[in-house]
């Protein structure tokens, strides 16, 4: 695979989203080795690490894997779960600040930008753990469902107040993530075309996806 | 993978779009090669197939795919090689109508939306080709540049009769294959949703993406 060039991505990983509640006990293991995939999955661009390499980052003991998440597959779910669960919570607030609707959606598409800088590896594991049914229904349920309901309540709201046309929120999503992936996907074209995808192309992208958007959804003058 | 609803798609993979010239000699087992390959991938949802089925479906002989293209992954570049050059004539084709800068936008949206109905494995194809260093720079000779100079003379054209505002073609490219493409990558959403993806979906969701873009491009008022 192409080497990214390095200005595209943050230093490091980054630390993950804390949890709900302050780990304790057994629980600290299972942070340390939540954190120590993301690390992992973040520099090798998406790569699978092995239960190994990961014991071995977070410094614990191989067989805490199965003992903490029951496997590796169910580890890497519940990396997607608290990338996911973080993402919703930010929507949540974006509700709770109660914006104008063009604020709330300009907000969250710039959002739904930057979870590809944060997560780089997310879309391709999700969809790998999606082959299994009972992640796919997980995903449905802890991501898919909640954000198209979102959508909508915001697209109501937009309608209402005479700043947005009527849509299908569930196509909204899938444009805005659509639009917002792409970039990140096709990284080798960006470097082709002679470009870096640096911070810089990553905001501007950021400040066009928003504006095609918003103007996309003003309401119909014809 | 789950099971594509058997409405998703046309019945049959249909006939690839022929070479520019009529196949004649070595090239008549070529052409029978390359669509035999197109067949398996719709068929398989773009899981590759092994050299031995490409030659029974084509039914030639296994060394043909040496002795017509050198090996498997030259057969696999000349398939996107195909499937590109018939969207660049497509393209082409709309410049030479010499339609209004908004018409032939629009027509370039829906044709976006369609050819991930004609040729649903593509993308996965043509990103597993990029990480080969050749054929990343066939794919940005063949189908990238040519592409981004076609936006940006449709964008010059539109903003000069002020009916689009000045947008980067890069970006505009990216969007538009972004939004055009989610919606098969995200098929499982769908399903879950309790929608089928099927030839109504897929015509609701080509107008939700030609209304957005081309309200998006339209100049500021602001």
């Amino acid at each position: 695979m192409r080497a990214v060039t390095p200005r595209t991505r943050p230093r490091s990983a980054g630390t993950l989203p804390p949890p709900e509640t302050t780990p304790k006990g057994a629980d600290v293991t299972r942070e340390k080795l939540l954190q120590a995939t993301h690390e992992l999955l973040f520099e090798r661009s998406g790569e699978e690490p092995s239960v190994a390499d990961i014991c071995e980052r977070a410094d614990v003991r191989v067989a805490m894997v199965s003992y903490c998440f029951g496997g590796k597959a169910q580890l890497l779910e519940a990396l997607v779960d608290r990338a996911m669960s973080q993402m919703m919570s930010e929507q949540q607030q974006l509700i709770d600040l109660g914006l104008p609707p063009e604020e709330a959606l300009a907000r969250q598409v710039r959002a739904s930008v930057y979870a590809f800088v944060r997560f780089p590896y997310m879309s391709e594991l999700s969809e790998r753990l999606v082959v299994g049914e009972r992640a796919g229904t997980r995903l449905a349920e802890t991501f898919v469902t909640p954000t198209v309901a979102w959508y909508r309540e915001l697209i109501d709201a937009g309608v209402e107040q005479g700043v947005f046309r009527p849509v299908d929120p569930m196509f909204l999503l899938f444009s805005i993530v659509g639009m917002c992936e792409f970039l990140f996907s096709a990284k080798s074209w960006v470097q082709d075309s002679g470009a870096a995808l640096d911070d810089a192309l990553v905001e501007r992208f950021a400040a066009h996806t928003v504006d095609l958007l918003l103007r996309g959804m003003r309401p119909a003058t014809d």
